[in-house]
């Protein structure tokens, strides 16, 4: 039996990974469950899958009455405990937020298989994140379909066999517009995804690309590959998630239909593969045709502005990805408009980007002067906007 | 120093293997060249690469002056030296027919690593060829586009993690047509073959898709598969190679411009990969769209007829092969007409397809009667024709 502790068992992909556990009772058993504040839902969760533990992280709410064997915690220091425990094989890490990043460490120096979800672990504290798995033996094996991909397709072969690796992009629902087009579009049209069902926050991502540009980031550091053997594509069918191309010119690619489940099942059972009968597998004819287009930069420029952080290095991207969540925040709350996300990013890049990050400390200082200066920018352009209107 | 030999080294694959292995003489050494009766090409071959051994596989033609340290010699048992000669670590076995299936079988009982291009090693003597390979310990690595497409998707993974596999077909020139329509080509517009550079006989049977139900036969041998769990898909582009499907419901793709050097090196190589930057490489957006299409069993029984004479196992194989040849010819000289090739093959593994198959020998005695029997089918084909015209 594979021990699994969830953190993040109430958000969509942590609900999608109980379903997978669930169906596959006879290999995983839920040992942990943790959420932020959903207390009801985690209840339910416990009453289901009778973990040993349960916690909410947000300190202070009051803990359910356990019934049954489970005992209940909350705080981020029984999260801490939960991440580390040595009951547990897997950490499925999927906390939404800056919160994501000390469970991961805690994980990783504990020597566990870190299954991760949460993008700011990646993003926010990369070389942390890898020095961590470096001196605790830990692994991290990545849920999104983009990098899960990666990870099928070079399953086999020495790193150094890989030349580049490209990942796709739906395009969003704004796919083909100019930048004065976007001028236009309101965060109802933003929300609508044409393929991936998914919250608000990373569909206006996935809208502006920036979804993309924290992925080539996390992508650097998955695999140790230099930005400029990372790339990524349009595939508005959502059908090919990843292409590894090697160094004798062969590309592999990974396909499947859009869903959660299947790289939850493989960051759990990695590096076997599971016969799991409800995952719906692609059909070439169904799926066809599968059509690929370059990225339009000058529409989409928070693509670019990500790479290039990621590129800086150092406290730059914490920086992009805090400045991208107060510009998406702006946008949907109507304060600016879709292009000027890629302005309030800009800005915070270029009056905070410079900053090395040693520590969790430095990450959360990056964090917080990312969002203050984000916030400066969104109000002048608020102001802005309230002027000429 | 990977010490190879190549049998059949004037062909279209032996060529294109010895400009690979002279892009990477670092690595490969050409040890053995053989060809059918091309001496004046085979000569200039010697004089290129210095073998120690080169054979004219055709008994009682005059060898060449040596001239260097190349030793000269002929026939069958010149060929089966070769193939099993212990100075060699890889057979690269590119002859065309039947003449190829002993030297697989002597390379594979020597321990050999053996680059199969010989198709009819393995439709006609598959059983034999992975007998042999378990008793000498050889292992067989394909070198067509499609099988190696398997060959790298597959690799890192166990072969009980599988569950299917797609092999792509171009769909040929007629690719869209119907039976009636099919009646009206003549051998001129079957030749040209719409992404694929090839010689007569291998364009006519991609045009009726006797070449895709071959690989089929191929691909149960090569990896153990049952003809359930082996599919055909018409994909026009000829860049993705194959499909591997896992139990998971995930599937890897490989892609790649058409050429076959790629699975030459990598069959050479294997499973490393060498670095080569003259192999051009896959562009998702310039090569896109990638479409996919069930293939018309009605318009190209060919396949049906080769899938099902693999699923009756035995001799059946060597009969579609042999009689498919006989109506490809027939076809090629205006004898009969493109639908009539299925005719001929069908009547001959109605006649003669139910033997077994224990020896060299068997092989021999079906794949003769196979075409006694297509020549007997499209003879009296031709009657009708010339009766009728």
């Amino acid at each position: 039996m594979i021990r699994v502790a969830i953190l993040g068992s109430t958000g969509s992909i942590g609900r999608s990974a109980l379903e997978v556990i669930a169906r596959h009772a006879d290999r995983f058993e839920i040992v942990a469950l943790a959420a932020n504040r959903s207390a009801e839902e985690l209840t339910a969760q416990v009453r289901r899958f009778q973990p040993a533990r349960a916690v909410l992280c947000h300190d202070g709410l009051d803990l359910p009455n356990g019934g049954g064997r489970t005992v209940w915690a909350s705080g981020r220091s029984a999260l801490l405990d939960v991440a580390e425990d040595p009951e547990v094989d897997v950490v499925l890490n999927a906390l939404v937020g800056a919160v994501g990043l000390e469970p991961t460490l805690a994980a990783l120096r504990a020597g566990h298989r870190l299954a991760l979800a949460n993008k700011e672990s990646l993003v926010a504290g990369g070389e942390l994140v890898m020095e961590a798995a470096a001196e605790g033996g830990g692994e991290v094996v990545p849920i999104d379909s983009e990098h899960s991909a990666i990870l099928q397709c070079r399953e086999g072969y020495p790193a150094s066999s890989i030349q580049r690796v490209v990942l796709t992009a739906s395009g969003g629902p704004f796919r083909g517009m100019t930048r004065d087009e976007l001028w236009r579009v309101g965060p109802d049209e933003a929300l609508r995804h044409p393929t991936w069902d998914m919250g608000a926050k990373i569909t206006i991502d996935s809208a502006t690309l920036a979804n993309k540009a924290l992925e080539v980031i996390e992508a650097h550091y998955l695999y140790g590959l230099d930005y400029d053997a990372i790339d990524a594509v349009i595939h508005p069918q959502s059908v090919i998630h990843s292409f590894v191309e090697f160094v004798d010119g062969s590309v592999l690619a990974q396909l499947g239909f859009p869903t959660m489940e299947l790289p939850i099942l493989y960051a759990l059972s990695y590096p076997e593969r599971v016969d799991d009968p409800v995952l719906r597998t692609y059909d070439p004819v169904r799926a066809s045709p599968l059509t690929f287009e370059e990225i339009d930069h000058a529409s989409f420029p928070l693509f670019g502005l990500g790479a290039e952080a990621g590129r800086r290095g150092g406290c730059a991207p914490v920086v992009y990805n805090a400045a991208n969540e107060i510009a998406v925040q702006a946008f949907l709350e109507g304060r600016i408009r879709f292009p000027e996300m890629a302005d309030v990013v800009s800005e915070a890049l270029g009056r905070v980007g410079d900053g090395q990050i040693g520590d969790v400390e430095d990450v959360s200082s990056a964090d917080r002067e990312g969002r203050e200066a984000a916030v400066e920018a969104a109000r002048k352009l608020t102001g802005r906007v309230g002027a000429s209107s």
